[in-house]
């Protein structure tokens, strides 16, 4: 049984990956999943917020933002425009910042800023997903930047990180949702983990009624195949462009994939 | 081994529920878990947002807010005031909003809207579990006046909701954690479920490192007893206010427990 | 003649105070006049406002927050939530203020803030006279444990304030009015004053006509019956919770009542 | 004994007005006393505010600004610019609007706003009065061009209103205080009241201590003598541009001062 | 031909300017041209904003502000009151205060900010050019203050200038343009000069379709006409009151009119 | 002599057009011009704003946003999130819409409502002027397909539009300035003009000191020499993609290049 746009049911979308598509962050990619698309910049500043002064700790945030027609209907109003960022804008721009944190350690970074921003230029279904898988790959181009150029003294990635969504449908639990899936699942499922089997967070809602337990088992099982697959992606494009993904890493934490 | 304030790991705080403490409200709990205290009340109204209009549906929505005082240590500028409520108030109140929505079928319930304010008093972790358990009372008082008042032709309820806080301290994995528990556990889980065993809303984060799956399993397992617990005392509160739940669910969806 | 809730012209609405009801503030009362409550609670902040520091002296301010079910019909849009508060809101806060700064020499503090959040959870008129009455109470208690622990050097406080309405009812001029009374008033005057007859603030507005003269001193007069009765009530709750009124005065200011 | 600008204690400051300052109003004057000058113009709408349609009810609405040069000292932000009106400012225009209503029978106006905007242009004391006394002028030339061109069918105006301040200086009561007064002041009153003696508003601040209640009768007498005399002087401007203010006064209202 | 106020093409309208009209700024004049009348203020501060700090140059800024009233039809909201000033707004006031930069060298002000207040207290047209006009009057009443006390060292202006509209009307081109004028004009172009005839701005607008290169240079030689006559009185109104033009212009930059 | 970046004095940087970039959009181009990058989408809704309603006309409005890291030294603060969009964010949004709605017959496009996004990607200076280049193709490509699906019943091009800056440099006037220019040319002329030597709005702003006349006719006469280049360039662009522009061209417009 096919879907929509002709996957399987464990089928994550094609991804076109481009990076370096934006010229002055230390690190971007435009990060193309059939119809979503998100450009992912990471930009690095020497200082860190005031809280956080004087600790020699290091940071990461991030911040999220639909273009105005990133639906394919109509145009909607720039969210955040002149009044506060929605209640949903802020909740998957806090998920993208945790998710990424879990990717570094911060102590070791020394006191430095580095700024996530997912700008999606297109939406079906999937932008926080996305925006966290696109976001690693223009971190790891950011901190081998940063490696190459000393301004960091040692590695301070402890694990690779990607994202992807698993819904119920009618058709049985499936991989990466589109739009139209995604408004007609019974549940949705984010799990954003690591290619080795961890998970660094995991939101399941059930969307009319509850879920029985076993399916939770189930969506996360199927949730940990996509992560495997775009993390390999990940390093497929890294590795393209010179990036050493086991450079980056913290001594002892690199496991061969 | 036991912890801080002499409770078994797989124990929740001692709960005490004071119904209609709010007299106005359609239905109200002032609802204390421990050193967190919040104020839950129901509020009904005949009309629904202007974008549900028309479409013969009732609405349920929930607003979270902290008292400037609700910490021990200082006073607090009041969230949201003059400016838009923080990301993490807006992230918990879409939480609540959703989890009780689970709880009714909205389709039945007329065009009406039901608005349940949640109030933080004290705080001392679990805030926003303790928000969902005692906004479900509230709202089962509600409904039942509703019932009773023939506001509502039949019942609309499906589900009874409560949720708990679970986390991995050094101790091991625990149940219902106070603030400085919460502060130094390796993961957070928030789990919102049915004392049947059906998942309304897990949320697992990994503070630090990513964790196994092993882990995310253990935790939703010890979510359910604390679910569980709560349940019962929901129902031994609505009891003792001759509130039976039973005739309050639809046909065919309520389970002896 | 008696009143809607047969209460005599005179007699202010009964009074239950519950001291302490807030548990992290330094002092605090869940105070119900009638059916209007209003949780007051003192907070106490070794700091003091940027453009005050370094002047050796401490500061008091008030903040006033209606809950959106306050009013029996209906929930309301919690005021000032993601904008200003309201210019009645502002308004009463500011009096507040001024009322329980002219209980203190704030000179003699230090450079301390203390600040008094009064939450009407349920509002039937009279909502600005209970919170300063209400407050009183909370910051007594809140300056005993400063002088306890032995925070201040000395005591600090000059005079002991409460605060009623009075209005010009179709009946005649009328004590503590509730909601519906007050609605109809030909005049609202807010007295706030000591027992022994010291006016801190009067406000006396015409809702339609201007009034005669000797209208304005009636009603001062029936405002001070008031502000005896519940000065000698604040007495009675402090007195309950072992705090000695007496011994929070500075020298030569306390008369025996 | 004289004050610092050698006026008697019981003496208004110099007032000089011009009527029609502002030509696209309705109704204008430019009200100058000593060194407080304040644009106070009267715009007539024919519509109310959504909240009023329908009842066959007039509206007047008063707005206060102060110019950001209104002090000799230094340039100020723009109070409300880009924010909310400070607190002060909301105050003000409401007890403005307050003051201009209780002159008014708004059940005869007609479905019609009046706006009253005073803008302070220099400040030194006693904006908020020489508001009310300028606008109460303004307001009567609007009044006259509605029955001149019989936009209103019959007069609407019950009272003649002004303001004044009182306060307790070292040298006694005074009269109209200036900003350095003002500032020392132990007592600041502010009475709207009408030259027949009846009261529209009073507000009696205790700067610092409680004052015996004989004090504020004394305040209101002097306040009395303040307001006969701007009110003359009101007459006198309206009588040079034309304006018979006794056929503004609806029937059986006027009294021959 | 004439136009509606029986004006010839190329003349401005009738100008009237009461310098010193607000007592407290350093500069200020009343300025009305027409129907359009501004009131500007020139405010000298000590400090400049903190990203100039520590430079030893000094600032100049502007507001403009529309008093709700301005037109003659009906009130409109007070722009910026609240929220942000409207787009509109914060262009003219950008606009003003690079005119009047122009006019200084600012590197030889010292730190010190000079802020000009330009209050549209009627509008009929062409209230940036009055706004821009009138303020050089204010801004050289302040800087003749400063070097009368010794404030500044030296003199610190180096050219006069003033503005003036043009548009293109069915009637030909024609110089500061009304109201009706403008909203019917085919062109509209603004410009800010030198009486010896050196461009400070130009913005030219096409309202509806493009035009032919061959105007532009039109009516920028028509504006030249309106800016000397401007500048012509700019020098009379400062003479009247004693400010010699001259000697606040740097050495070597004066040339006789 | 030339320039940092080697181009003669009258030479336009290097033009890149992605069109169809943004694939949800009716038109959209990648604009690349040297290191400044922006994504025009041009969004069609068949309504129109509120005040506009019922007349029969079309409207075209625009958005300019900065994307946070456009500039090559740091991450900067999103403009207008979370509060109103800077001066020059409005003015330069203002500016992009006139420009467009001059090549336009809103009359004739019916009840529907163009809307240019311009979101900058990169800066290197002329952002404006690249916004309005390039926002001409996406609303050429808009209005193809509303011609095609036969969404409109006539063309209702009226000219073709092109923007481009010009500076007074030390080494002399020169065209299309990069950031470092910008910020040290004595002059600024933005000049949006048709091909055919119309001019739409031109703004010349004297950084520092005023410029003679004879400078400013020099500076036009350059702009337009990009202008011609730029449009030609647009047309290719558009022929590449199969759009016809002389079929987008109201009768009797269109003139052969």
């Amino acid at each position: 049984m096919t879907r929509s746009d002709g996957r399987a049911l464990d089928e994550h979308r094609p991804v076109e990956v481009i990076p370096g598509f934006h010229r002055n962050a230390e690190g971007s990619v435009l990060y193309r999943a059939g119809r979503t698309v998100v450009l992912c910049t990471a930009s690095v500043d020497r200082t860190v917020p005031p809280w956080m002064a004087g600790k020699g700790r290091g940071w990461l945030t991030a911040e999220y933002q639909m273009h105005p027609r990133s639906g394919p209907e109509r145009r909607e109003a720039r969210d955040g425009r002149g009044k506060a960022p929605s209640g949903r804008t802020q909740e998957i721009q806090r998920l993208i910042g945790r998710a990424l944190r879990a990717a570094l350690d911060l102590k070791r970074l020394g006191e430095m800023t580095i700024a996530l921003d997912c700008d999606v230029l297109e939406a079906d279904g999937g932008t926080r997903t996305a925006s966290i898988t696109g976001s690693f790959i223009a971190l790891a181009m950011a901190l081998s930047r940063l490696q190459v150029t000393r301004a960091i003294p040692e590695p301070v990635l402890r694990d690779q990180v990607a994202a992807i969504s698993v819904g119920h449908l009618a058709e049985g639990l499936a991989l990466d949702l589109v739009y139209t899936e995604d408004s007609t699942a019974r549940v949705d499922l984010n799990l954003v983990a690591t290619p080795r089997g961890a998970i660094v967070e995991v939101q399941a809602t059930a969307e009319d009624e509850a879920i029985p337990r076993s399916e939770l088992d189930q969506m996360v099982d199927l949730g940990f195949v996509g992560v495997r697959a775009l993390a390999r992606l990940q390093r497929e494009v890294l590795g393209r462009i010179g990036v050493d993904l086991a450079a980056l890493f913290q001594a002892g934490r690199w496991v061969e994939p």
